[in-house]
């Protein structure tokens, strides 16, 4: 049996998914899926890393190994050194495996990428461990992230892309009626790869933003260098370890996807992004270096960047409801998510119940008991905030207080029982008038929200409109029982391209979009170009080209 | 009946056609199917818009008129005066317009578009006139292209946009099984128009090469402000008219699409490009205006720029027949085609024919022969040909001698019998060695021929390949009996996205790329980003955005 027909039910069930969009998941989420032993089997693996070299790549003649992670919860350093390669050498490798790899048939690459899913399955745990050190996010948010639900991202453009691939006929008769006679001539239609794709990966979601454009490139037949964030290295080199452990017992060159590992201190980003040889790039980060990837002439560019997220606050029918549920999203990983809210708009009249309007300072106040409720209860706190991945964010929580605004509720140390050490703190909720552009009309990225107080819902939408079009928006939360006012919200935040999700209580919060189902940024607005996954995402990175020739 | 009932089955026949690339032409392209009159009433429609202000647009408030197309074939001024229009004014209007063709569902978007078709197809004739004395392309050439051919590649994007706006479900229930309970979200999914968009004309395909960009925007929501060339107006302003009366009639707004004329002396397009309201740019052009419009930040762009043909003669069944064909491709509307071939690369050794080999020297001297073959036929010569768009690409063809390769045919002026005045020349072939990159390696547009002796076909196909990467190319012909050497030339031209067709003798030639077939232009290498009509050329023109919605 071929890898194909191997996966090829999974594929077509992951096809379906994407067309109907109703809920999937190929790779479940619950730890206990997995058996009772891939727990502890994936910490110890991740422990065994520790304090070594990282030698599961195969990619050999490194020039020195090199790491400076430090876990966020222990505060100690890894210890780990990873390979550092001549970026040069990297790309030549990468050309290499090209050639080989574009003639594969799709369905082929196809189920060769699902094997190298299912590799780096046995290795969820593991990455988890790793996520969770490097990153900052609780165990199970880093387990869900960097394993199931990054699975599924990259499980989504195989699919898609597969589709796509093969959407026009390889060869076709095509006859032209010239009166007494006809022309014939026999076409053909390739979907051609574009080359080497660079993926360039974040401090915060090391896999889940780095595994949608890897296996889209894969899927159209280019090659991928993954550039890791030098201080979040370790999730993506296990799954790039597992993925060229596969490609090489499947017969293909490992090289079609190579991990290029730089340090703080001499970084090669640039080396990559501007060699003639690189022909698409993904990038997850700031807008600044996002902005520079997309003016680089004759690339293909694919960006996630900064995004200010709204919420709108306007009627409810369970306020306490409402106030819980944005208090864990704000307080989910700290804030440290692109999906999190920052500005809540709430109109200085309050906020209409079912029963009674609340005020506005009893909605502020809700908030902060909300986000207090989370910080003080020993079974949620630092287990929802995880820890912060750096300094940098820490002290813009910490310092929050300078940045003019009144300070409803500060940020505290948080008690981490596990981690005496953990980077932890708890959200900081700011409070200013509509006017205050100069405070909220930018990313506070961190565990920072801001009420901001607006003369009515109308002005609340607009804040929100002019904030998403101009600094992009990842998406936005609104809360509203009228459905004249749902309607108004959702057409002006659709005119910046901008998801909104309505009145969310309970278990799900707007921070999380699913596989198969939610479109991730949109392509819309300035939080970036790229959405995974969208046709686009998959149909840019191949070109089709047709050939003709005579028939007798 | 609604539109999109009334056109539902052309519009499936369509997406047939695109899936399945077979021959298919919605519009014939004889002038017999359209009836014994049309011809003489085009004619005279044409006639009666000579000397006048072109009053049959559908927007008001004209600042002036102005107007200075000349006819290659009469050399006299065509005296129609244009509406010129404030461009601020001009956007404004579209943004109206935008309002409420966004909201239009995609069926009835599409419904209504194939209308405006069916009214341009009433005035085909009249705009045949008016690209023959615009253009300088023969009647036959400007009836078709303009006509059948324009009209099928805007139906082209009618129906893959329909089947791409409509790819996802408008609205779904998603039920997430969280163990004991399930979360419940009612999601809908929104294809979002970017805004206003813009399409800049060329002078010598003003309709062919405007209207894929102007449906695809359309089909997608946007709206549409076409730029036209100022020497090259009339062909292009009669099918908006026609459009903006179909729209009118239908009960849309006729400010969907606008045409915004200016003068040489005053150009605006820049202030189109570089106005934030426009969100698209559909061009065709010059490399030096297509590379600054790709260059502007936050715009979605399609380009189709100058591109460098060539031939790889390797091997034949019926010289004379190759030549024929070939001859027939340089003097097809004096190689003012951007699909022209322009260098001819030729074996030192010669060419292989059935039963002989066919020395370099004989293969030169054929191609001279076929070309005057064309030229001193009266039946041919001026009909073929056609007129040179303007005196530029004349003086190129007439200052050959001085580029410095060898002369082995000048041009010579043409008579035609029709328009004695006509500016009309016969095509140059010029020869040189493999190393005068500096005479080949460059776009000579118009009736330009170049014989490159090469080592051997492995450098013809080397020399093709680096002019394709450099300089880009839309087609290259390649003749080879040889299957070995054939999948060499599709393998290593295909590095560089550029279309090759193979052995083509007899009424069909390399210049032309079919309607639902052939792509046009591939994405894939310098000679533009645009191919229509893929997927792409639709979905980078709106936005899927996904709202949610929490349910009881």
């Amino acid at each position: 049996m071929n890898l194909y027909e191997k996966h090829k039910a999974l594929i077509e069930r992951a096809q379906q998914a994407i067309s109907e969009r109703i809920f999937y998941a190929a790779y479940p989420e619950h730890p206990k899926a997995y058996g009772d032993d891939a727990p502890k089997a994936g910490e110890e693996e991740y422990k065994n890393f520790l304090n070594t070299n990282f030698i599961g790549l195969l990619q050999d003649d490194a020039k020195e190994f090199a790491g400076e992670e430090v876990s966020p919860f222990t505060m100690n350093a890894l210890g780990i050194k990873y390979p550092v390669y001549d970026s040069a050498e990297v790309i030549e490798k990468s050309k290499v495996a090209f050639k080989s790899w574009k003639k594969i048939a799709p369905q082929e690459r196809a189920g060769a990428l699902v094997d190298t899913l299912e590799e780096i399955k046995k290795h969820f745990f593991a990455i988890a461990h790793a996520t969770m050190h490097t990153t900052g996010q609780s165990y199970m948010m880093s387990f869900q992230a960097s394993g199931p639900h990054s699975a599924d991202r990259a499980l989504e453009p195989i699919a898609l892309g597969l589709a796509e691939l093969t959407r026009f006929p390889e060869n076709i008769i095509w006859e032209k009626p010239m009166g007494k006679f006809s022309v014939k001539l026999e076409k053909t239609y390739s979907p051609v790869a574009k080359g080497i794709g660079l993926v360039i990966g974040c401090s915060t979601f090391p896999v889940w933003n780095t595994l949608p454009g890897v296996y889209a490139n894969l899927i159209a037949g280019n090659t991928v260098i993954i550039k890791p964030h030098p201080k979040a290295v370790l999730p993506i080199a296990i799954a790039v370890a597992a993925m060229q452990k596969s490609l090489k017992e499947n017969g293909y060159d490992p090289s079609v996807v190579q991990l290029a590992c730089d340090t703080s201190e001499k970084l090669i980003t640039k080396k990559f992004t501007e060699s003639p040889d690189i022909a698409l790039i993904d990038y997850t980060g700031s807008t600044a270096f996002g902005d520079y990837v997309e003016s680089i002439p004759n690339k293909t560019v694919f960006t996630e960047k900064a995004g200010v997220n709204s919420v709108i606050l306007d009627s409810v029918n369970d306020l306490d409801a409402v106030m819980q549920n944005l208090a864990f999203s704000v307080s989910l990983y700290s804030g440290q998510m692109c999906t999190a809210p920052q500005n809540f708009f709430i109109p200085s009249s309050g906020v209409k119940g079912k029963d009674k309007n609340y005020s506005y300072e009893e909605v502020v106040t809700k908030l902060k008991e909300s986000i207090l409720g989370i910080t003080t209860n020993p079974k949620m706190g630092a287990g929802v905030f995880g820890s912060v991945q750096n300094d940098l964010t820490l002290q813009r929580a910490q310092n929050a207080n300078a940045i003019g605004a009144s300070v409803v509720l500060e940020t505290t140390a948080v008690k981490n029982e596990e981690f005496n050490s953990a980077r932890a703190t708890s959200p900081v909720l700011l409070e200013v008038q509509s006017d205050a552009h100069h405070i909220f009309e930018r990313e506070l990225f961190g565990p920072i929200a801001i009420a901001i107080k607006t003369k009515d819902t109308a002005e609340s939408v607009k804040l929100a409109k002019e904030m998403a079009r101009k600094h992009g928006a990842l998406t936005c939360a609104a809360y509203t029982t009228d459905t004249a006012t749902e309607q108004m919200i959702a057409e002006e935040m659709q005119q910046t391209f901008t998801p909104v999700t309505f009145n969310l209580t309970g278990p799900i919060w707007v921070n999380q979009h699913a596989a198969f189902s939610d479109f991730h940024v949109t392509g819309g607005n300035p939080a970036g170009n790229a959405s995974f996954t969208n046709p686009e995402f998959v149909t840019r990175r191949f070109v089709w080209v047709g050939n003709r020739k005579m028939m007798a």
